[in-house]
């Protein structure tokens, strides 16, 4: 079938390619001619603006936007509409909040077009892994774009069938799933990426004990400060990181994509110093915490995960130096110089 | 080669079982005397007590220890080098804490006998998935083991290969490591563990935010006591978690081996009523913790995952009683009713 | 002056006890006329309806609206502004979500009535100890109700001066202060509560360690699912936790008056049987979540504090499940009967 | 009654200094002949090596030992039991780890001298405040020295009597407590310092929280990394800390002394930047991570807050490259710059 693509990033370029690959026709748009070109020279067809490449698809048009979140994604879908008609349908992509898309699905809901939310992960191994996708929006046009996700989501055979299931396989054996109204989608992308810190955050704890098994073969002070390593002859371990991510990758129950990347990391740099230690976070984790919070239900474990990104980026520096006040307060304690 | 294996529960009597399979030859005990004849039916030598079992094996001998941790290993292990020689091996299969396996390798050396220690990985799947093996102990002795742990690993075929690797597999791509001297194998199989812990964690925390997406539609009393939802539209979502977990396993950024079995378990039942929900932890996820501390490197989300676990065991009740006692004292607030 | 007090349940009639005990006078309403009559009784003089109240008052009229936070205060604020002129004041002196005090402030302005936020700590003992108030709104309306804030609060007297300060007490010397403009007071009020939230679980889970120092004298049995107690006679203690807690009161670093109440409440109930700890969170505690995950401040600790409450009510019982559901499925691990 | 002193830093001085006050006689020694000097000019009797002080010293004698923790501690016990006799007592009032008191108190056993342990709070205000002390140790010699503990302890009259106590003041209302055994004293102190951890943590989170409510009147760029904050509007207050820290202190629920010394701490100096944020630990904390481990019972709060102490120092620095390298690995994403 034919749809619209607005956004041409990594990700959005790369969904053209795989739909195009399945034999889709993709009419293309980004505010920067240079994408729209090379997307153009693989086969699609390029447009000069929204109202350009709305007016280059037939009716019902189905126009999937992949730009980033917040604003500038809500400005997208607003002008995207106002060039287009009742029964046309607008996908969001990206990584919105899933209470903006069911506002955004509110507002367009009068003008007759349709808002379909869409939580992609995939990053940028989509291309060749396909993207799984998890999507929010109404029965009748989620299944009207049934073709563009089977496009889009890795298939079938890419992972052993689940015990228990047997016969046709069902959409998410394909590796997309709808699940449920406006929002639906990004709700559970949101709790997708929440997931996300906490296993990222339980191997990279698990290997910073690892690099430091070696504890008890460094000289430490002994002061009224810090407390002595009480037997240092238990952490004189000198760990090969890269070795143990990746016999970690066989047989064992901790097998994942993310130990895989992590492996190949290591291999690559053992010690990692090209990377600083400040981790982004890109919303949805905070968007998980205020959930379970906001629904009563306990994420200690996705929380602290959460928590401790923002601390790599030093956001917990005021924290820290009231710390400091109080132990000089009560105890006169100075702090100790870093090293 | 020959290996001698004592105790043959199910982990024991199928690493025998992946053993024979690739043509060594097993002499097994367990104290139990069925155990033992079932592995003779399949081809394995039986030997009716440790000593029996010493004298059936060629010198060098190997003997593969995989019996309950703590106690029990310790006098197995003790037991057999009793009835052993200088250059014979005793290899600790089991979920021992590496501290003890470090004054175990200490107490056998002036006997000339070694001592190696094996984390083992693959839980009830290892028959069919092959174990991974994390392994503590003397170069050469593990070394001269190689054959055996090659036989027990999953091999290198099981997984792509790393990204930057090439030539001839390195053993960790067959799927066991030589980690380091006497208890580095446990020490690495606890952080593994440890980190278990907090994957599992990171999934359950998540799908439960997932099942009470519907909080909104529950109706729920505004009182002194208890915020109201301020938004409920926001929560009415029914998700199917079953058919999440599956479409995760495809494409997504957090697929694994433990989010496989998790979208197996809720296909059979979406509910997982067979299930309390008083969950046990085995050693290494405490020990994980402990090492953290003793090193001073932060893991808080294992031990927040891990704490979880003791809190789902009501090891909490107290703690809980105190705040509650703490609210009636500064505000008269009554605990609320169940339900 | 004079004051309206709309709320007369224990912090409502308490306030207006301190407020009459300072020579105010003070018009009350309440949906229970007995409560109404209680007042009366003791010299404040009562109202019928809001309406009636207002009319009572001499203008510019001031309204303190001590009611169940959420809808129950917005809906009687509104009310109540039906019947005021411009230049009157309304003081929501409850639990809002200071969110709401921003929108109301923003509603009442077109009216040229004006809106405060006073977030009051004190609980019962208010009425003994005065309260802790937290105000938000405009300067010279703050100032305008200065008298009613001194009356309220618990006076200079109460605490030695901080070291440093000199001349005049400032009014937060008082135990009044103004935060800042519309919702300050109960932003300060919230974070407020969240402290408390990580306060109490501080004590709450040291007495918890306490109370269990005597795990070694408890036989515990070895098998695969459960590690030993490696060294038990370090948990031989019996702590007399009333005691204990007494102690602290002297001298320590860790006194405090929540300390002084579990002193109280241990000493009359040590095992506190009559508690089933199912603790209730009155809605601060998530805000305060809210608002550190939305600035991106890491509060691990306040969350963790208030996750172990929801998880007090069995609120991370499908999680639990979750988490066994894997155990078993990767290790065949049944869970643990209770007990 | 006489006692000797070994160690004349801050705390083992003004120990010294409130014993003379209290009219007992005390001898002293420090490896500082300076130490020592400056005591006897206040009245103390110097002595100018251990044997010195035990020569100097009546029978049966009383050593309070007040060195620091560890190696140190445990020479000096050790050295001084060398020159004592049968029915001596050696007092550890430092910060000793609660299981080196029962291999000390063990290992003098059979010379007959006595062991008790104490445990110290107060620091640099104690000399003032007196000091909370929390004992272990045999019951006829812990009645022995109950004029020493009375004289260093606070006494009844530093706080109102709890409700619910009457007749003869508890020891525990002096602010001394016998806790039980050898060790139980360190016990006891371990836990205060962990739920000082604990509290402290809530504090600077708080704080911090309060400290950036100020977030929406920062420019934030919006970008695939970082979410916007979605309503700037509710993060527009500049909130004064001291003023907040004060007024706390009258009628909150959250009053401490804890608070009482950040209020001064922020009053002397507003954004505290003469602290780094570097904060230390000196072992307690640790140690009751641990024993909440090995007991068994979650202990999340407390834990997290020993955690972020650790991460203050950066301890979590390769953890968050991990984390990097992973985000690198499945999204491409770069680290953004510091600032």
């Amino acid at each position: 079938m034919q749809i619209g693509m607005v956004g041409l990033g990594r990700m959005g370029a790369n969904l053209v390619r795989r739909l195009m690959h399945a034999g889709h026709d993709c009419v293309v748009f980004d505010i920067n001619p240079d994408a729209v070109k090379e997307l153009q020279r693989e086969g699609a067809t390029g447009a000069s603006s929204l109202e350009d490449l709305v007016t280059r698809l037939d009716k019902p048009r189905a126009v999937w936007v992949m730009v980033p979140a917040g604003e500038i994604t809500g400005k997208t879908v607003r002008d995207l509409a106002g060039h287009m008609e009742p029964d046309d349908v607008v996908i969001d992509g990206g990584n919105s909040y899933y209470q903006d898309d069911i506002a955004r699905s509110k507002a367009l809901s009068g003008s007759g077009i349709h808002y379909v939310d869409v939580g992609t992960s995939g990053g940028v191994w989509g291309l060749e892994r396909g993207y799984c996708l998890m999507i929010g929006g109404p029965d009748q046009i989620v299944d009207r774009l049934r073709p563009v996700f089977e496009a889009i989501a890795p298939g079938v055979e890419v992972a052993p069938r689940t015990s228990g299931r047997d016969g046709t396989p069902a959409p998410s054996e394909h590796g997309y799933l709808h699940c449920g109204p406006a929002g639906a989608g990004h709700f559970v992308k949101m709790v997708h990426n929440g997931i996300e810190y906490g296993v990222m955050a339980a191997y990279a704890e698990g290997l910073n004990i690892l690099k430091n098994a070696n504890a008890g073969t460094a000289s430490r002070q002994a002061d009224a400060e810090t407390a002595p390593l009480a037997q240092p002859e238990y952490y004189r371990y000198n760990i090969d990181l890269a070795e143990v991510a990746e016999v970690w990758r066989r047989g064992s129950v901790i097998g994942s994509w993310l130990l895989d990347l992590t492996a190949a990391a290591l291999l690559r740099s053992p010690t990692l110093e090209e990377f600083s230690g400040r981790v982004s976070d890109s919303g949805e984790g905070r968007w998980t915490a205020v959930a379970a919070v906001e629904e009563g239900v306990p994420a200690p474990t996705l929380a602290t995960a959460l928590f401790s990104r923002l601390g790599s980026r030093d956001l917990d520096h005021f924290a820290n130096q009231v710390l400091s006040a109080m132990r000089k307060g009560f105890g006169g304690h100075a702090e100790r110089p870093a090293g």
